[in-house]
């Protein structure tokens, strides 16, 4: 870390610092300045106590970090990409994978009929909500268990694995038995207790960036899953949280891109909840295409006009269809192809 | 809810989105405008299903709810203020309280010392992290149930209720047995799975706002507490995450006051943490009571610069008083008094 | 426009809303309904007087515009692509122009060096700083006149067309007597005045967004240039200001989608300004051309280490080559063709 | 400046970097981590070149500024408090200043009432628009000359010096011939060459802070007009644009705080803008007195109901009379005293 001492700062007490820095274990290096003197103190910031307590010394003006916090996920030392297994999904590859189906199970009838709608289309993964969290105690929160039970049929009836969040530790076990993929949602993204008890179960986790969550704090929920043993993990860029109101959350791709660069972790992009709006889902799915990402997160629904979430942002599986139609070339340009759902169509 | 459509929806597609309306078991009202066309859903919005689905209809434009969706705890359905009571403290009426104590529980010396030091000064409640969210798994995240320990020696020894944060819902019950207030910190505002078992305890909630929270979700945050059935609400505000880079985050006074005056709950600034910097404490601790604040929430540690945690912003117990007698007055010109702790010395 | 009123307000509260909508040139619809009472104001809110003025009303809760405000840009209603000529580039057809150059002119020789190096490549027009609006007073502004001469000698030596910023009003002719397009810099992107006296030149006009402008403000500012008789416009993303720090703004696509579908003109992309950093160039770049843009802009300089301002997201003319063969396939694959600069190689 | 370089950078790669830093003026001096390597460069920041430019070098991972880049308006370098003088108002010492108007002068009468009403109520500086930005082209832009002949008036029949915003460099004579202070509006915050141009005047100038400005730009903004020999500048913080839509945007009192501490200027606050509800107009002004702020600016009509601009914001002389008898005694309790308007009545 770098620590940069007030102007004028006296002798006596850039030796305050220097034992300061001493005291948390570096070894301090001094340098006086023609206007300000910085204290860069020598050692390994992840294993060390934090140097941001020393600001509160009077004369200290700032501290600043300079090493990367992650090291489990980081490309640097582990140049391979990770490759997470779901059945007989390989995300992370040279395949790319598109998971799709409703925000929440409503019911059997809905859930089956568009995971065989979207199977058809070419997703390779059902997603559905059977735990919503929901801004609102009045809004409706899922099916709980009987939603669980109706993915298991789905999967049943179609052979695409499950992707679905859970949303409390007393959840886990039977999401768990249900699920082939464990989602951490935006507003659990940073609930790191939640993080290790998935990460126990040792299943695939499909981790959202949190509302406002900073590439290095998502990373870094990354790391607390990988640090648990658990290294099947999947970073989801759902949007994040700016002043524009033109879309539900503005889609970060640049984040896509970093987090491909940083990391080695598999990236999926949910341009549904980035955009909170359908019409703009293709060009959305592009963009996150070039960027780098490894596959999509699309919602549809057999009836988006009376869906019981998210209406605004769910397509019928056949606008889900033509938009896989539209996106495939894309795919191929970044120099992968399109998953082929295992008794489906595929978009090829 | 109003829906605008698309200019040049035809007769037949009104009457689509009419039926769509009177399905989800609202009256339309449509008014044939010059340039758009917009149907007035009437209905309690609060007790029927969203009519957002409606905007994956093709000749929806916009679906822009009219009604404050929380109830319970609105000021307009219930004037009076509510008031909290922990121990001898009653919160949110003419005295204004001051909450004080580490960041983290480190040991017990630094926790009873710091304890003993803030009551002198005068706070009367004490707060302390025994268990600690921390967005690197590498850093230090609290003692856990020794912290509780040293928490209920730090009560012993000083007299003042505890506040401490609790993580996870397997948690709540010994972090219960320990607090007095349990803390849901700003990565949970929005862990509605966990809000709903700390209100099962019904002991009194110290809610933060979300790191990006909007005002409505954080009122909507508080609801599901009261709904659970504990109307013992404390709102904390904390600063919200922007692209200014000065403070760790941004005090939103705006925040408190629109709390204050849309909600009945006390409302409770942590200066601290929206600073992210002691060297504005006195200001936004002035700026929030100016605002209507009813309590402040300091961190004060022995040594801040040997701090485990958040050292930058921990002050000394002799600095926190300086700071309390700094903000007395504005206190007093509020209308309201500051509390003297009940063995100490008190600020007056 | 929709007007919410306040719980509870009376019958002759609602007649007051009434009179004032009629008094500012509206027709007012009252809805009574189960909660709230909403009037609906019929009339054309682009030519008459903002209702937003009864929100002083003490029982008027919302005000909520229905109507997008711009009309010349819209797609809706000029349901072609506007292409704007540039010497014999033609901005916002099927052919893909790159505009690259240095951040500033420095000198002739770095300015002509620079501009024969990115037309070999295969940019097809020239960008360069002659005015460089600087956050601190002691950066570096550019060379001025002096620079807008050198530029005027690049184009000779290359026949590329120059885009170069105007900062000023009072210097609109000289930069028009010298550009072939006048840049509206982010931090003018909000100044009418400006907008206006650039626009009276009736030369093409590249507009950024603003450093925080909303899409409809973008938009917005488009359409004071297009009222003012100029339709020569072109739209410039470049990122916006978000809490993200990885990246010095937040390249927005969902905005770069959205002016697409509802403005009528071209969209060009600048990844440099977006990112900061010139390591996400090419995923930016690619994200962009995915989304929808009709052009990039690019910074590139022969020795960006030495840079007298932005180094840090410039690039050499063999990266910016580089950049071009890597983005030229997804070019294609959105059905358009990389331009091939005149004299020059271009990236077939 | 630091720079820091990627891991494993080689001796010679260290070795181009501290060429690098001397050929930009600097010296360098290299510190060798346990992890990484820094490079210090000492140097004064805001007389040589940017490093920033190094960035561009491969090995080069983050170059941070150290040293605060203003110096003129600093409070460091000028402990004394800048006291502004506007005919007999001095704005920045122990009296707190409130101005008063219109958001536009619409009318001879509808202004000339409302400075009445508002001198007559305390407050001792008229605002008032002649010029108005407007985000649509569609909207009312004031009354241009016309309005600043109706300022004359105004001040003419009740002493009041006018502060009223110049939008363009050529509009700057005539508005400085009407007015005593002029204001720089958000939209031109960042309009550095208008700057100069009202700098030259030698005149008050009020700098509103941008939209999205960070206290540093807004700071150097000031140092601008400083820098261009005039020192009589008030800073006006009117709230930032975040995520939150509660209000128009978000008051930061933590950057009226931040600069009175770091620079020696006045700063008033404009809860009107930062609110855009007149409803929040008390706590918010509270809360900018008690953050150290030397004044306010409040927007007040005759009729706000029927403003052609901004009613929301606006409320009637009376009102404002409220407003000012109740933050008196905050003004007060801040050390201040509420100044009295020469003719008018005052809070007292």
């Amino acid at each position: 870390m770098i620590i940069v001492l007030k102007p004028h700062t006296s002798k006596e007490d850039v030796a305050v610092v220097e034992r300061g820095v001493v005291d948390l274990g570096y070894e301090p290096h001094t340098i006086w300045g023609e206007v300000l003197t910085v204290v860069a103190a020598v050692g390994d910031e992840t294993t060390h106590a934090s140097l941001q307590a020393l600001l509160s010394l009077p004369m200290v003006d700032k501290v600043m970090p300079v090493q990367r916090p992650y090291r489990l996920i980081s490309r640097e030392t582990h140049p391979e990409s990770t490759v997470v297994e779901v059945g007989d999904c390989r995300i992370g590859g040279d395949v790319f994978h598109v998971i799709a189906g409703p925000c929440s199970v409503e019911s059997r009838e809905q859930t089956v009929n568009t995971a065989l709608g979207v199977k058809a289309q070419g997703a390779t993964l059902l997603r559905g909500g059977a735990f919503k969290p929901r801004t609102s105690p009045y809004d409706f929160r899922g099916l709980g268990q009987e939603g669980l039970d109706i993915l298991v049929e789905a999967r049943r009836e179609t052979g695409l694995p499950i992707v679905t969040e859970v949303l409390k530790e007393t959840d886990v076990d039977r999401v768990a038995a249900a699920a082939d993929v464990l989602q951490i949602g935006a507003r659990n993204a940073l609930n790191y207790a939640l993080l290790e008890v998935v990460a126990a179960t040792g299943m695939p986790i499909l981790l959202k960036r949190g509302l406002a969550a900073t590439v290095e704090e998502w990373l870094l929920a990354a790391e607390y899953i990988v640090k648990s043993g658990n290294p099947n993990v999947m970073l989801c860029e759902r949007g994040i949280r700016t002043y524009e109101t033109a879309t539900r959350n503005t889609l970060d791709v640049s984040a896509v891109a970093i987090a491909k660069q940083e990391s080695r972790l598999p990236v999926i992009v949910d341009p549904s909840h980035a955009a909170g709006r359908c019409d703009l889902l293709i060009p959305l799915s592009k963009a996150a295409i070039a960027a780098g990402a490894d596959g999509l997160m699309i919602e549809v629904h057999e009836h988006p006009e009376a869906a019981l979430s998210d209406g605004a942002q769910q397509v019928t599986p056949e606008v889900f269809g033509s938009i896989l139609r539209e996106i495939e070339p894309f795919v191929r340009t970044a120099g992968k192809r399109l998953a082929v759902s295992p008794g489906g169509g595929g978009a090829a």
